[in-house]
């Protein structure tokens, strides 16, 4: 039988990923800026001085909703690690196929990608890094199918990781508005063959 | 000399896109949804009830800013509907240009697209129209291109039309966020050589 003290510790866990759910949700639904502590609270039926208990401030929770949703991707970008170059690019359109079934996290990172750009939003940080990192790992990829002579010697490959990461964030926007219309998977799995197919002559 | 009918109404005018600007500017900094029109009516020195007498809601102002926004893409819409087939294409890099010298409107754009994808945002209706007529008037462009032999024939344009419009709107997240290290202007116009000619082979 556990002792209490585990109890305590398995239900003020419980209890902080329950509220960092309700975060995400208004979250997405609101953006961070229109979402009140107040709100959160009500959400999962605490006083906000309870809230306030579990997480300090609305900030660290955006902190904490961010590094959640990064945990969703965490196996993928293991996966990811492994390939060597154009397999390596190719991979993203499992993330774009994960994603696809992931709404909400996808809704998320929208709002919030929108948001970050105005002065002073506390994701702006997340978000430089991020895309910093991520462009980095593409090109890196691209770099690698150039020196397999996969792609030719004189493309730019910064400015090609960049143009793959845009590709994926406008196509989510597009879909999430219109998911009828925009087939986010197969939108994008075109566009990467088309444009790789650019890449190598 | 004018009447004082006319002066009024000049006045009133003048005012009103005082009004405008100062909604433009709040959107862009801070979202629709966080923007109260006590803080409009600040910025222009209104009382609340003074500024509903020019306008007589949020949604309303919304609505006039984007507005105000398309106004400053009709000379370059003008333009783009005369040319034919990639040339017609090609001047979407005149219109990433023209945006690379607009940032204040690049981000209203931005934070307002990507709150949009948000239930029951007010300017939803907006960004679905927006992109569908985007849409088809690249993609009308595209098998123009096609039908004269400068894409092959067995490409689905209008995903091309869809992930070209994406790559515009990725970009400028990535630009807004790091100007330094993303050229807005120079990577698209990488990009969409790369891509017309991934289209063409």
């Amino acid at each position: 039988m556990p002792s209490s003290n585990a109890r305590g510790y398995a239900k003020g866990r419980a209890r902080r990923r329950e509220i960092l759910l309700a975060a995400l949700h208004a979250f997405a639904e609101q953006g961070f800026r229109a979402t009140s502590m107040r709100e959160i609270a009500e959400m999962v039926g605490l006083s906000q001085a309870g809230l306030l208990h579990h997480f300090s401030s609305k900030e660290e929770l955006l902190e904490e909703v961010l590094r959640l949703r990064d945990e969703e991707q965490t196996a993928f970008n293991e996966r990811f690690g492994q390939e060597r170059g154009l397999d390596a690019v190719r991979y993203l359109i499992d993330l774009v196929d994960l994603n696809a079934r992931q709404v909400g996290l996808v809704r998320l990172y929208t709002v919030l990608a929108g948001e970050s750009v105005s002065p002073g939003h506390p994701a702006q940080e997340y978000f430089l890094d991020r895309y910093a990192t991520v462009r980095e790992r593409v090109a890196t990829r691209l770099r690698n199918a150039r020196d397999g002579g996969e792609i030719r010697a004189d493309a730019d490959l910064d400015a090609a990781a960049a143009a793959i990461l845009a590709v994926m964030d406008g196509l989510q926007i597009q879909w999430l508005l219109d998911p009828k219309t925009v087939d986010l998977r197969r939108v994008f799995g075109e566009f990467l063959e088309t444009y790789l197919r650019g890449l190598a002559t």
